[in-house]
């Protein structure tokens, strides 16, 4: 693909491009700026990573709206397109060079359907796959290997299951979905009660609901709720290895980075994004927008908006001054006590 | 079924309940409180929720031993029962209504099951369940689509392995147990030893054991060790995505909640309870009844009986504290500079 | 086999071994100190598990080069070899007992492979294993059941693939690596760009790469790049339940123990240690030599041979010494308010 084609196809989504119109190389791939060699098209998000532009092999640069870049990539003899958002318009470049795997349609001999199963049209089906009775599969689902299906699971058109995920009984999986491979969705709540006589396992009779465009990272695991429903709001992306517990309720386009952790009945507003490793308790209730940086422990609600940090979590701006202070502890505390021998108090922080 | 014979069906087991005799309405399903329809039956844990009572419209409300709650729901022409623990009933009350999905026995045509291994009575094999040279299946277990047994390993009557779990080597599991879908038990420990010439693997010769009525989460992993057993208690219940390490021992009926991680060699006492993302370092002993808030971090032995919490993990009420604290120190900081610089002291806490 | 034949053997390989020559007892069995019977051969690793020569039933112990402790076993007519690293020594007396298991070679007829997949000699593939189109399996490489292989993934001679894994398109897997049960290799990186009509997919092109000689554990994750590569480097050990995100770059004979988290373009030096429940943020660069403790949170670059730990992690000492003190926060706030009551000082720590 020439550069002018290649402008022409991103500009059509988007009016505020500008493009170098001197040069028009051709374009062979996509790569990251390090790695780059001639034809290759590549991006830097900022000014941050200006240094890159100078040792970059790339012929094509995706910019910000910042005229020393440009200037930049200019001198070097680079063809460069200046967007509003780089890390965007790469992400559509790259869809332009790269076609990602698909199983072709058709369903595999060894795969085990049940009898009663519906199964819609154009569906792949891969090799060993299990559909159990009840179970309603839509129209262009593709189900990678192994994948095992529990009764009364509904899967909507066009999702992905891959490799070796678990789909439990009563979950309904929305369209346009994917859920990555070993992930499991549906599984009994994590529900004992104790008695004298020990735990007394609760039946998790509810059920999982992904709605539509909802993505599950690989060997995550979503639990179902004794009574009621588990539900993954329109188009909330979930990573790798996370954990989400019997009732919660994520409202639409959350984001959770890998392994953080839902307890129980816990509610996320719209658009919440989640760091690595957070963990939030049972039953708090995180407001629309909430972002938690890596590792926040969040024992109670969170008021929509707030960025916070810790554990217990604390707003972002409070904890890194506070931590600044942290490792100081020792030589205050010893201040302290110097004070108050000066003025001839008693020491009572030892 | 009439709210009456329901009374009656759960006051076998409880002889403390106390129920409204004026109300007989038909119970026809369980549910949550703010989900519940006519007919449905739901609960209250607590005076917190009594708000709940006044727009639910279950028919039928489980209810702690708690008069005012009691008026409340007769005002609003609610049958209810009140009991000493309200979850335990509802649990038992959803066990009523709710008939659990159940493999049906037989051997599916497309499981592998070498010729030595040894198959009891009246089992579920599901399709494409791989079992091994040696290994031992009790009567009555139920092992779902792809589950893989490796050589060796045994598993009790009653027992339930979920979809795509793996057995390793020698492996022994006992009566009553259920692993959950893709949980992984007996796999090699993680030991290398540096050498100059780099890690050095050591083999993982021992096995790990499940003891009778032993619950395992979703994609949680259980180490074998060097020599000897990791083993756990008659039981104990461990949630989704945990770590055990090599050689652990677990008491009987402690609870693990989902990605907690045990390193090697760790101790857990009868009834400890690890709350969730709860790290416990390696050989550390955890005395019977040791309660951990999620996220701690436990650097050392834990004596019978403590509340911890943080990282290192220190008594739950001392942490709670220190935290509320924790926020202010810059501006201790500050006031500890402003009364050195008052007395003419010199300032070491920058 | 008899100490003397052990002794020769081990001694083999390390010069420095001292052994007892008195004694000469049958050697049936490897097992770990305090479970060992009669006929059996344990270690111990220091002087601070001397109290266990005494009660131990073992026939032969490896000891650390410690008079005392050696002194202690022959008093007990135990034999002994004393080593420079008595892990190192019974690691190695572990391999002499133990044979592990190894699937038989062949190529199981459930077995589902791609007419263009090449597949190596002497080979083993199990039961309901998947080789998708265009991959590449090398010589004596030990694939166990259900594991599933994508398309133009590639695996080097001799590695092992345990059961469930999942191994994702075109990601190149070196010569003598060990992948566990569960785990996934080479799945799309999280990558989601906001835009106002909600989250956009970016394709991951890219590809994951395993060295040689890297293991993999249970249900571990490592993603793919949009473009370029994630890399692991020789001889990297990683334990259960790990994410490594996108892009993410290991150099040679690092270790990652269980539920570690690495978040997209993190870079590891040689011989980077991480304890469990470590997490690294987006593009931080770890130095060579580096260790974090578990449940470490780094936010940062970290330079060659640090030791950190907490999070944000800060240099070992520091935070023992400042952990230390944390829990005397209330009284130090207390103290300080008195001094400053005292000095009649405005109060702003409240």
């Amino acid at each position: 693909m020439r550069f002018g084609q290649l402008v022409q196809k991103l500009g059509a989504d988007h009016h505020s491009l500008i493009a170098q119109t001197d040069l028009d190389p051709e374009v062979i791939g996509v790569a990251a700026i390090d790695a780059a060699s001639t034809g290759m098209l590549s991006y830097i998000e900022g000014a941050k990573f200006a240094a890159q532009i100078d040792t970059t092999a790339a012929s094509v640069l995706i910019l910000p709206q910042d005229v020393t870049l440009q200037s930049k990539a200019t001198e070097r003899g680079i063809a460069w397109i200046a967007a509003r958002d780089s890390r965007l318009v790469f992400a559509q470049a790259i869809a332009l060079f790269y076609q990602p795997f698909k199983l072709p349609p058709g369903i595999h001999s060894s795969a085990v359907i049940a009898p009663d199963a519906e199964v819609g049209d154009n569906v792949a089906i891969a090799a060993h796959v299990v559909i159990q009775s009840g179970a309603k599969i839509g129209a262009n689902v593709c189900i990678h290997p192994n994948v095992v299906i529990y009764p009364q699971a509904t899967v909507g058109d066009r999702t992905v299951l891959h490799a070796n995920c678990v789909i439990h009984e009563r979950t309904q999986i929305g369209a346009d979905c994917v859920v990555h491979a070993g992930a499991v969705i549906g599984s009994e709540g994590f529900g004992f009660v104790p008695t004298a006589e020990g735990w007394y396992k609760m039946e998790q009779s509810g059920r999982t609901v992904l709605e539509d465009g909802v993505e599950v990272g690989c060997n995550t695991t979503i639990d179902r709720p004794s009574v009621g429903e588990t539900r993954i709001g329109r188009n909330t992306k979930i990573d790798n290895l996370v954990q989400i517990g019997h009732g919660c309720q994520l409202d639409e386009a959350c984001v959770m980075a890998a392994q953080g952790g839902l307890a129980g009945g816990v509610k996320l507003g719209k658009r919440v994004m989640l760091g690595g490793q957070v963990g939030v308790a049972n039953q708090a209730k995180i407001g629309e927008g909430v972002q938690a940086a890596a590792q926040a422990g969040i024992h109670n609600d969170v008021k929509p908006g707030e960025i916070v940090i810790g554990a217990p979590a604390i707003p972002y701006r409070v904890f890194l001054k506070a931590s600044a202070v942290f490792p100081k502890l020792p030589e205050m505390q010893k201040a302290l006590r110097e004070l108050q021998k000066r003025l001839g108090m008693n020491n009572q922080t030892d």
